[in-house]
């Protein structure tokens, strides 16, 4: 199978053709359990003409440059700015998120958070991506066994292709 | 963000090392509603040093090389031979599989399915790999609607690197 060639981008894309391209940056993630800490990402939105972006993310340590967390699924536009974005995540998350695509801006909620007898209880999760100028920016809340999902990520980044 | 250097293989994976790879080959589907079909399809299992491989799968129609299907996620390896399985699908499905690994073989079956709104209603899966002398097998079953989940597809692979 040869490298995907160049393809016409679905007219369904249109609304969300911003997130396009390899976005690299820094974050930051807290939460009440654990100790506040910045981290190196990089995210990917891709195409096969289909109509929805393939996504693609990964983090790691600003001083080692060891992998930290990665993440990968399927950004669905379903019509009038209805966005359906299916996740798998290595710590034994595939999540489920629900929302809308406004602007130059995209908000989801999971509808559901499916999890691996050994994952973590989280069961809540929001996601927002929004341009900034050239830049764009990324806010990840969480909420674990029930309880509301809280700022835990936020991250800013330049395109880099 | 350079690419990932080779690192070493976490020893969690040592009983799916043999999945780790490119591997290239043709599949075929078919179920009850729909026309029997043919595909190229290539999939890749590698890993980032952490416990689990990461998966990406792509098929594409033979005659067009138009793609088809693609899938991605993590094969996560918790322990006494236990495998749990977290994979996203464009087509709305977000994926939690559990199950083993013996020998050269691991079969897993789904613990949810999560579905977007569009979503087929797809309720269970269950996935086998193995290896047969130099080749890797690969069958899917597929239930919808709370049906038990009958064989959908099935493919046939080369390591391609």
């Amino acid at each position: 199978m040869e490298p995907m060639i160049a393809t016409e981008l679905n007219p369904a894309l249109t609304p969300v053709s911003f997130l396009l391209g390899t976005w690299r940056g820094e974050g930051e993630g807290q939460y009440p359990s654990i100790k506040p800490f910045r981290y190196r990402e990089e995210i990917r939105f891709t195409h096969n003409g289909k109509p929805f972006l393939i996504y693609t993310q990964r983090t790691e340590a600003i001083d080692t440059g060891q992998p930290m967390h990665a993440e990968a699924g399927y950004m669905r536009l379903v019509g009038e700015g209805r966005v359906e974005f299916v996740i798998a995540q290595p710590i034994g998350y595939a999540e489920i998120s629900l929302g809308r695509v406004d602007g130059r801006r995209v908000d989801v909620e999971c509808a559901s958070v499916g999890r691996t007898p050994t994952a973590k209880p989280v069961t809540a999760i929001s996601r927002s991506f929004w341009m900034d100028g050239d830049t764009l920016r990324y806010e990840l809340k969480m909420g674990m066994e029930g309880n509301a999902a809280i700022r835990h990520l936020t991250g800013t980044f330049r395109r880099s292709d």
